[in-house]
Parts: structure tokens; C-alpha cells; sequence
């Protein structure tokens, strides 16, 4: 496959190193030149020759904010770099409706966003493995081509992930939920640390690093993200803000009955949409079982543990390790299929590892 | 050590299981005698007999709900269990006042909280490590002595964890920032997801997880805490739903210059307070560096990369490993000391490995 990656930031660089990992050929292009060198220099491609690619491009991949989308496209387009075209903008109303305003070609535009990122960004942030598994959807317009859809759905499938098809309007909607306000509400409750005394914040747990991670994403990007999707966005906190809102108040006014049935309605509203959430490997959540070894802190230990649990013909699905430092000892979660667990303790505990499932 | 523990619930238990790790002897207790029994069964020590212990304990930590604490203090005083007592519960001035009202001897009370917790519950979730390097607040009141809380300290840092001394009410104001008020604002997130299409969360990532990941706690429990911590709790709430309904109202109102505005200025207080969070290790964030090496997803992988690992004498202070089922291959992400990771990336490297920074 030949494509053209315009805009080498962490989603574009991504998406050119997970092509040429599969021996496609890649030409970079970015508005920051040293971007696109930086891009180049890490394996994702050649830069673009100023006169275009020696041959036209399958798939141009136009990985710019949304709301450069639709120039970058027309542009593109004017110039016929490539037979078809697709976006990774994380919106996609804003950029299908500029994109018509503009009088682009929308027969060999297919809309795209990849559910995928990072807290980094910036070409030297990509990785190969960023879509592996992830959803990448896909939203053809009614003018966009079958053959268009077909090469765009292919180039997905190339970068590991799984192309989901819906409509411009339903995925706005939808990454509004899953996306966008969960982005504000970290925002919200991370922008009430700003001024907390470093007491308090000392006393901080995984919980409040988890709720607030995302918060760190990069502003103007983000603003840009929350305006070109502001109605559905709007709604989805306007509802957070009165859940909020109503257990303040049922709380302030003391902790009556009529008040601690209402915070625990909402507790339970919480659990049964946590719950609702697929698995990290997609299909249900918690489908690994969690083998837990102590093992000292120190070099060569996990090697060992390995060597055991490769010993053993079980494979770890994933690896977590707790230590602090100064200690010396920690704890490896491995988790492994719930069928091969018991097999794996036995196997540990016969070469005297102390373990906890 | 002589340790009581009354409550085998997952804190509880924990602590029975450290104490027991270190040597001491610990009798359980718990108003479900099954609870204390499977306790004992996982190694956290002895059922208390009816008659108390052999010997008086020095200390008896009382680690039930918030509410039921000041009621078992007074029945564990009364009986004479040990010379000292601490409690583990989230919130600090509700139990200390229901102790006052009751007559309890508040001499040799150590109100304590250690900042450590799963989603899990019950004493089968317990852990010995759950403590490790964590935070452990103790609030000793007026009347505390100094003999008992020198004893409850000592205790706590035998569990591994880091005693933080902090007075009862700026320790339920701290908490009420750091861990309550995120427990209910990624409930009032989750319960969006109760009614959503399943399209929607087939479009989850990692960020919507971990904004939710707490929501998924016990509703009982949480209501009681949160009940116990109403006020400080509202104010944090209250503001956050605040700042929500005018990111809502500013972008309902059409993606204008101001609107834009304000809700790059909640994200930028978002990103300022998230920056404020030390790091899992203590200390600044990100103090490791991070090396990527990509793996075949089967059985002796893990343990060939750890040889490698172990014979560059690197100690991997943390693994993630990420891939998808069907995927011939993973990505394990290696936490190393910065100063070590070009050492690392050397070896590996010379040994065939695909790394990546």
C-alpha cells in the first residue's frame, strides 16, 4: 500500500510506523517541517517530495486537529495526492460539513477516528502497537465511494485495529459520552487540586490519579475537540453537573435518610454503568484471573519468575507490579486465563515462590 | 506484637496478614464468624476466643464501617482487649465524637486511616502489601497519649506503610478532596453509561476506564462515608458541578471566542492540579523512563525478555504489557531508572529485541 500521512503528530506517526511495520510505503508531511523529519528519522516513511509522491497514493491519511481538516483535505485534493482520503479528527461533523462548504470530492473522503492515544504527544510519543485492538471508526458519507470505504477499512485492519461503521451524527453523539465530557470531568475535579494544600495532596491514592489522568491532555487541542462537539458534550455534563449538584445539596443539608437514599442511588447508577463498560481485551471486563507472587526488589528476580511461569507453559496476559521503593520486596499480579491459574500457583508454589491468588 | 483485629474485611485482613508477614501474633474477630474464619484460613492468624486472648493485646485495630466504630471501641474497651486501640475508617470526626458521647477512654484511641483500598472486597481480596509505601493518616486527639500513639505508629509502619500525623478535621477535609469527592464525580461520569447504547462503549478507551474505575466500590460502604463527610464533601462537589454546568452553558451557547475560552481555562486548571499529584513512587511523577520492546503474545517470552533483563543487571521497577487477543504480538512497557535505560536499551537491542523508548 502506498500512503501519505499529513500531520505527524502522535496519531499520524503512529499510523505511519503501523503501516511500514507492514512493508506499506509511508511519505510524510507536516506544516512543521521538523516534525515530519522527526517522524522520518523514527522509521515512519520518507518525507513527501514537495512535487508529491512518485507515484499517487492509494490513501492519504489527513491527521491534523479537526478544525484544519477540511483545508488540509481540499488542498490535498486540489494537488490529487492520493485516490482516497480519510481524517482521524475525533469530531466529525465539523469536518464532513467544512468539507462540503469547500466543495471537496466526498465520494473518496471516508470520515475516520481511531479510539486511540496517549497523554504524550508529538511524533517521538507514536507507536506501532497504538491501534492494536483498538476500535477505529469509520463514517462514510452518503456521496463516499464503496471502493473509498473498502481501502480505508483495509488500511485500519493494517494498523491492528477493528473498524466500526456508524454515522457522523451517532458517533458525535457517542464520543461525547464516552470521550469528551468523561475529558471535562477530569478537568472539573483535577482543577480542584490546583489549590489544595500539598498535605492533602500527599494523601492522594490510585483512585485520584486514575479519575484525573486524562486531564493532562493538551489544552488547545482539547478546547478545539469540546467546541466542534459542543452541543452533545454540553448535554452529557450538563447531566454530571446536576447529579452533582443534587448530592451536594443532599449532603449539606445533612446526612438524613432522604439524603443517603439519593447518594446511594447515584452510587448505584455509577456501579451499574462501570459495569457496562467491555473489557480491556474487549468482550466482559475481569475475564483474566490474578496470580499474585512476592518477589524481592532486585535485579534478575523477575527473570526467574518468568523462567517459572514459562516452565510452567502458561501464558501471562499481563503483568502489574506494587513496590515502593526502599522496600524489599513487591508484589507481580500476573494475569492468566482463569483455566491455566491453578496450574500456575502449583507450578509456583512447587519452586517455592510465595504466591496470593 | 499481640494484635487484635476486629473487622476481617479486606482492610482489616490486610493488616492481619502484614502483622503476620513481621511475626506478630494476631487474634480476628468479625460479627460474621465465616468472615473471621476464612481469615484465619488465608494465614491473617487466630479467631479471637470467646474469652478474649491469652495475653492483652497492645493494640486492637477496629476496622469496620465508619459508623459501627465508635460502638465496637466501647464493647472492645469495656472487655479490656488491649492497651490501645486505632480504627481504620475514612472519615475521622464522626467516629472520634460518637466515641466522646459514648464514654470511651479516648487515651489510648489513635483514630488512624490508612489511604489504601481495592474495588474488592471482603477478607479473600485482603493483600499483606496493600499498605506498602502508602500514606497512613493518624489524628490523635487532646486526650490521646503519647505512649498509645507511639504504639499505633509503630504498627503502621510495620504494615510498610508511611504514618502522616494530621488533626481530625483537616484529615476529613483533605480526604474529602482527595478520595470522596472523585468516588462520587466518577459515579455521577459512570451513571451516564447506565442507559447508553452499546455502540457507545464499544467505543471505550482506556481514558472512560480509568475516569470510572472507582464508581465500581460498594454503595454501602461509600454512602456511609460520604454521609459521614457531608460538608467538606458538598463544597468540593458543589464547586466541581460548578465549574461543569458553566463548561455545559458555555458550550451550549455555540462554540464562540468566549466560550472557548473559559473551557480552555477549566482545562488548563485541570492540567495545573493534575500536575500537583505526586507520584505513584512518591516524589515528582514520571521518575522512570519507560522502554518498549515488542513480544510474541506465547509461553517463554516474558522469561527469554527478563533473562535479558537481568543479565543487563537493570532492575525493572515496573511491566505493563499490552496487547489483544488474536494479536501475534504484545508490547511489554519496562519501568527502569532513567540513568539505566540507555544500558538497557543497549542489551536488549543486542540481543534481537525490537525496543522502542
Amino acid at each position: 500500500m502506498r500512503v501519505i500521512v499529513i500531520g505527524t503528530g502522535l496519531i499520524g506517526t503512529s499510523i505511519a510506523l503501523a503501516l511500514r511495520e507492514c512493508g506499506s510505503s509511508v511519505w510524510l508531511a507536516d506544516q512543521d517541517p521538523a516534525a515530519a523529519k522527526l517522524a522520518a528519522e523514527l522509521g515512519a516513511g520518507e518525507p513527501l517530495p514537495p512535487g508529491g509522491p512518485p507515484l499517487m497514493a492509494e490513501i492519504a491519511v489527513i491527521a491534523v486537529p479537526p478544525a484544519a481538516v477540511a483545508a488540509t483535505l481540499a488542498t490535498a485534493q486540489a494537488r490529487g495526492l492520493a485516490r482516497c482520503y480519510t481524517d482521524v479528527a475525533s469530531v466529525k461533523q465539523l469536518p464532513v460539513a467544512q468539507a462540503a462548504d469547500r466543495g471537496c470530492d466526498l465520494t473518496c473522503y471516508v470520515p475516520g477516528h481511531p479510539l486511540a492515544g496517549r497523554e504524550k504527544h508529538g511524533p517521538a510519543a507514536a507507536r506501532a502497537d497504538l491501534f492494536l485492538g483498538r476500535t477505529w471508526a469509520l463514517c462514510p458519507v452518503p456521496e463516499t465511494s464503496t471502493e473509498a470505504t473498502e481501502a480505508v477499512t483495509s488500511l485500519v485492519r493494517t494498523c491492528g485495529a477493528v473498524p466500526m461503521r456508524t454515522d457522523i451524527a451517532a458517533h458525535d453523539r457517542w464520543v461525547a459520552l464516552i470521550s469528551h465530557a468523561p475529558h471535562l470531568v477530569a478537568a472539573a475535579m483535577a482543577a480542584r487540586l490546583e489549590a489544595a494544600p500539598a498535605e492533602a495532596l500527599d494523601l492522594a491514592g490510585q483512585g485520584l490519579r486514575d479519575v484525573t489522568r486524562i486531564a493532562a491532555g493538551d489544552t488547545a487541542l482539547w478546547t478545539q475537540i469540546l467546541s466542534a462537539n459542543a452541543a452533545p458534550v454540553a448535554e452529557v455534563i450538563a447531566a454530571v453537573a446536576a447529579d452533582l449538584a443534587e448530592a451536594s445539596r443532599m449532603l449539606a443539608d445533612g446526612p438524613g435518610p432522604e439524603g443517603s437514599k439519593s447518594v446511594a442511588s447515584l452510587l448505584d447508577r455509577g456501579q451499574a454503568g462501570v459495569a457496562r463498560i467491555p473489557g480491556k481485551h474487549g468482550g466482559a471486563a475481569k475475564q483474566f484471573a490474578v496470580v499474585q507472587v512476592v518477589i524481592p526488589d532486585q535485579p534478575g528476580e523477575l527473570a526467574r519468575l518468568f523462567r517459572a511461569t514459562g516452565a510452567a507453559g502458561v501464558n501471562i496476559e499481563d503483568v502489574r507490579i506494587e513496590h515502593s521503593p526502599g522496600l524489599p520486596v513487591g508484589v507481580a499480579e500476573l494475569s492468566v486465563r482463569p483455566a491455566e491459574a491453578g496450574m500456575l500457583l502449583d507450578a509456583l508454589e512447587a519452586g517455592g515462590w510465595p504466591v496470593r491468588r
